[in-house]
């Protein structure tokens, strides 16, 4: 036999599931503009329920993009761990920036400051990540490939680059991306290696 | 003595001036999603006024980025005449990045399919300027500092790339431009030449 107070936290964790499941999906289709209350809507849960989960939009955010940081951060283990520290480097910005081209709210996720008790938390791991990100370039300098003039911040410079292209054409964000990665060596080879073929992504609808 | 029809005409004139000038300045803060309505209430006409000037959205579009476009045409013709290719077509990409990261609208603008008449025939000088643009590419692969496999469509790409970068640090823009240009380049310098100072834009405000 189910009791009372067992019944009310199953049903308050199905609605914390369903609502970050609902503002993933709606985040990742039109960016973190989208209004509380309309995620509350699309959700099936009132305004206040959605509230007592995620007292601020930067929690939401903050719980929605977890998943997304959690995998950023194995990306990042993985490039520690390649002893070929610039093709480590590399397959991380690659990596990232896929994940980015699949998601219109990643860039804001990652880059904005979040307001929020969960979104503190997210942004000290998400500080702490770009921290070891630094050590990762650091030894990309040393092996001699990545060019000494590049700031661990240019990451965010990459990825807002990235985000431009938007989410419609991955392919799109490939070429731009093996672009960028060729700019970064030290010693560019010459000639550069050929670039993923040009795709570009279909016209913005007009606003 | 002014007459009744020569009065309407100029009343009429400097409406639509006006309505240009309040466009020009609202598309370069917020980008294009401004709704008519809102831009016919900050011109101080109303929407009849302002519908009769531009009967669709891609008609005052299409009258607010004219002198842009005028600015792009001279620009490219400028780098066209240039005995250097690789030189104009590398100022050319500056100088049309640097426009962009001074004005929210501007990616939009060029990249979007504009819907109405005005909006029509700025589309067709785009393109036209465009086919201008690739013979400037083709002139720059002859004279073998353009890589061969830049088609002219990736100038898109870069505009969207740059677009991302906001319009908040014109220097973040520059950085990322010089990084492109390098990577755009046949037979790449070793090592690459020095990149413009790291500055990033301020972090976005949280929607």
């Amino acid at each position: 036999m189910i009791d009372e107070p067992s019944r009310k936290r199953t049903d308050a964790r199905r609605n914390r599931d369903r609502i970050i499941e609902v503002a993933g999906a709606t985040f990742a289709a039109q960016g973190l503009d989208v209004p509380m209350r309309e995620i509350a809507r699309r959700a099936g849960v009132g305004p206040a329920t959605l509230y007592r989960h995620f007292p601020a939009k930067g929690d939401l955010v903050a719980a929605t993009f977890a998943d997304q940081l959690d995998h950023c951060v194995a990306t990042l283990d993985a490039a520690l761990a390649d002893p070929d520290p610039w093709r480590g480097f590399c397959v991380f910005i690659e990596k990232v920036c896929a994940m980015q081209a699949d998601d219109r709210g990643f860039t804001a996720a990652f880059l904005a400051t979040l307001p929020g008790t969960l979104a503190t938390d997210f942004e000290r791991v998400r500080d702490h990540h770009l921290r070891r990100f630094a050590e990762l370039t650091r030894r990309a300098k040393q092996s001699g490939h990545l060019r000494a003039d590049f700031v661990p911040d240019d990451i965010k410079l990459l990825i807002m680059a990235n985000g431009g292209i938007g989410t419609e054409s991955p392919a799109a964000s490939r070429r731009l991306v093996a672009l960028l990665l060729q700019s970064l060596q030290a010693h560019p080879t010459t000639p550069p290696a050929p670039l993923p073929p040009p795709v570009l992504p279909p016209p913005r609808p007009f606003p």
